[in-house]
């Protein structure tokens, strides 16, 4: 038996229902969310392709009123791959890109992998940022998390496109620490 | 003009509409995913409100495959407020949780804030593990993010469960670097 809300708008409903049916259920559910969200379909699929967030400057900033955090997960596709390499680099976009956006830094830590391959953490007071790097792939992994109004999320992309010169990014915004879901 | 991909499973088609029928389009979209699939609706809803991620132990494994990388968003809520508050602890925790999940840990750092709150991150060789808490709300955001088949995900999770003994935990799990994506 599983616990299954029947309409999104209304509270869940508990109902016993097969595992067969369960899957029938999931299939046409993925059929149909397919035809009508291509986008949203993208998220749930395990990899999220063809995902693309619609960017609304508005909507790049933490909402202190309703959640705690605003994370973007950015996926940078087709980069310049030598700016993905040195780990110098790599330090100096992230770093400038934290300043710029009007994140203050606590710390930072950068590493370079054998072959190669960068990965690095700014530990700000907002939260943090982190980037990994496949420059064989020309691919990287940026995230943004911050706690604060102030934060200019949209700064710091602009930052990073320039410093890495991809063809494509995808970026994907979450809200964390929903407060309706914190007790205290 | 705006690109729009007419049916999900096509691929995309350039027609110009204007910026009422964009509007149009967008509710009538937000309306039927919402009946037809509320956990992708909750997550492309900004708070994401009532996802909750269904863990199958295989999944929360990298999957070489198809992408670079796999990163698990952990939300902890109601967690022992008191346990958040010491960085020391909350530094032993996700330590413990990536030497305990086979990842081989390259540098850590961790801050203390005033009033309250800690920040963490475990730079490891596989990408890195991250923590925020707000012990005032009782609410930790971790991320663990790995580029290999042999991190135990599911094992860091039993030892930050039991670190901070959530009363429930949100666990989205989003796929990075999508091969198909990267050129090279």
């Amino acid at each position: 038996m599983i616990k299954v809300g029947i309409l999104g708008r209304r509270p869940a409903r508990s109902i016993c229902i097969p595992a067969w049916m369960q899957a029938v259920w999931r299939s046409a559910r993925d059929w149909i969310v397919g035809i009508f969200a291509p986008a949203t379909r993208a998220v749930a699929h395990p990899l999220q392709q063809r995902f693309e967030y619609e960017i609304a400057p508005r909507s790049l900033r933490q909402d202190d009123s309703r959640t705690l955090g605003t994370h973007l997960l950015v996926e940078l596709y087709g980069c310049n791959g030598r700016t993905l390499e040195r780990v110098a680099y790599v330090e100096k976009a992230l770093v400038q890109a934290a300043h710029e956006s009007n994140a203050h830094i606590v710390s930072h830590f950068f590493h370079e992998f054998e072959p190669y391959g960068v990965s690095g953490v700014v530990v700000i007071e907002e939260s943090h940022y982190t980037i990994h790097t496949w420059p064989e792939h020309r691919y990287a992994a940026i995230d943004l998390f911050f706690c604060s109004e102030t934060v200019d999320a949209e700064r710091a992309l602009e930052v990073l496109r320039r410093a890495f010169e991809p063809e494509h990014i995808d970026v994907m915004l979450i809200r964390r620490g929903v407060l309706d879901k914190t007790p205290g």
